[in-house]
């Protein structure tokens, strides 16, 4: 018999889960407060409105807005006495507190977090492919059942994302520091942009670029992320506003050309220590962070260019790790740095080299 | 007659413009407080070491460490009474200050700064394109002639940079703001990450990787360069502070459920005021933001693959405007987002849907 999943709320998140569900062969069922929501998911192929006479399911996702997702678990809790409910909120600490605070059946409810987003939301967004390759954390509680947390592990992985098993606190202090810390530190730093001159704008290079890009995200759904996830956020930020702080006082005295050897010090240190931390980043696969090989090319700005590039990578028989393009304000041409295992970079660089490409390490 | 163009400072940015010059013919002399520096440059072919039987350059390109930036460029005034000296430190109002206090010829001194770097540093790193396609701003002084500024934008030109002219003070400014600051929030945000468990290290997605990717950075070279423009840092620094502040608090008001109606106000300001800078991060080749049309494509981790999808991309004619790639922990597939003009989006997806690309908007 097929598994049956019923997903509460047709929003980016729970289109996408209905409709990678549904190719694989799941039976979906789907409601949300608004009922066009529900029509255009299931035209998107994400499973049929529930109705009355659908049998109980044996899953239940809740794909709510995070500030309501404790409640509509209780709810779907106390509507289905065997069926097992998870969520999807960035948070996990405070909705299984709320839960249990609602009294509600604990064996039955099992938090999780699919790591997966667009800058564009609702499910005219959605992608069956949303959660392929990305890290579905899964987040037990101590009163959840093993079956009830296999289940949720299922389902996870049946849309193509790999599952992690952490607790709740242990999450929560994770995302802060990996995910809401970066948000709210992008959106500061964009937010001194608004009042820049233009001539100013046009100095933007690839590091405002890379540090602001998650700057475009939804300020609605942040402040419920930020406000949920507040009791491990807020420690995260005390230490990096200490540090900024430190450091703004440090350039302060350099700039006053008071006694500021200590300050030189201070600056150094905090640069220092962001070399540290960005050290720790996990590498591809999830695997210890690994030294590749970066090969760049410089590829011309026409129709393609690239394509010619990495045809030639690929008739060498090379597999690119990672890629990244950069292009600067005026330029006619792009550079595309090539990360590769640093056994094969060398022939890399012979082999662009003898068709003609200007390759650099 | 070949120009003649003197460049002291044999570290990654001096022997890059060493390397570029060559090839288009100037004739470069090198110098460098380290002998092995110099041969290295000339070895990659930057040009030759400077002998006292040289002619005297026209040109001298003071590639010294920001910190005796102004001081190199002083020497340089002196010991060649016709030449044109520029330097090429990140920041310039603090440079012309103290080439100014040392009552050096102004007339011949044009600050100036090539928008362009590598994570590594020293000659070994050096290459002849690395400014193609980037920004070289050009500072004329209030003293300075049109002749050094115009000889100047040459030798930039000449490096395949791009130039943009404008007034030290608000060269600094501007790089405060869309450089320096993101530098140290980078560091900061990374900085974070040095203590926490390998677990929590495994959710780090694309959006903390993109903002710490420059927490990289040099911290001597940092620390020179925050301190040389701490008069336009601090006031950024300030601002900064000020907003994360009102961030913090407003986080653990809400963390504490206290009355905290408008600390949900505060925070959503926060992204929101972040949307709205992030937003004026001019386009490619420095025009308004274009609104590129994203195709993402599902790309398997297999040599060839992305080769593939590149040789579609340039059979239909299509040029792509930007590129991401991106993998997640545990993926054996990764998103190729390809960006392209509107107007030839829906063909680009009809192409690649029918050669069997796996397409999403």
């Amino acid at each position: 018999m097929r598994t049956r999943v019923h997903v509460v709320g047709c929003g980016l998140i729970g289109t996408s889960i209905g409709m990678a569900l549904s190719r694989k062969g799941f039976q979906v069922t789907l409601s949300d407060a608004s009922p066009t929501a529900v029509a255009l998911a299931r035209d998107l192929g994400a499973g049929m409105p529930a109705s009355a006479a659908d049998a109980a399911p044996d899953v239940v996702v809740v794909a709510a807005p995070p500030d309501v997702a404790a409640s509509v678990v209780v709810d779907q809790l106390t509507a289905y006495p065997s069926a097992v409910v998870t969520d999807v909120a960035s948070m996990k600490a405070k909705v299984l507190d709320d839960v249990a605070e609602a009294g509600a059946d604990l064996t039955r409810y099992v938090g999780s977090h699919p790591m997966a987003g667009r800058e564009r939301s609702g499910a005219v967004a959605a992608r069956a492919d949303l959660f392929e390759g990305r890290t579905w954390v899964v987040c037990p509680g101590p009163a959840s059942s093993p079956r009830a947390a296999a289940e949720v592990e299922q389902i996870a992985r049946a849309t193509g994302a790999a599952t992690v098993t952490m607790g709740a606190e242990e999450h929560d202090e994770a995302v802060a520091a990996v995910s809401h810390l970066p948000q709210v530190a992008a959106s500061l730093v964009a937010a001194r942009l608004r009042d820049l001159p233009d001539d100013a704008l046009a100095l933007c290079g690839q590091g405002v670029r890379d540090v602001t890009r998650i700057a475009e995200s939804d300020p609605m759904l942040w402040t419920q992320i930020l406000a949920g996830n507040a009791a491990a956020v807020a420690p995260v930020l005390d230490r990096m506003a200490a540090d900024l702080d430190a450091v703004r006082q440090a350039v302060s005295a350099l700039g006053a050309e008071s006694r500021a050897d200590g300050a030189r010090g201070v600056v150094a240190k905090a640069i220092a220590d962001g070399q540290l931390g960005h050290a720790r980043i996990p590498g591809k696969h999830g695997s210890a962070p690994t030294a590749y090989a970066t090969v760049i090319a410089v590829v011309p700005d026409r129709a393609g260019a690239l394509a010619r590039l990495f045809q030639d990578v690929g008739d060498a028989g090379i597999n690119l790790e990672d890629l990244r393009l950069e292009h600067g304000v005026g330029a006619q041409v792009g550079l595309a740095e090539l990360s590769v295992l640093p056994a094969v970079a060398e022939r890399l660089r012979e082999v662009l080299s003898h068709k003609g490409w200007s390759v650099h390490e």
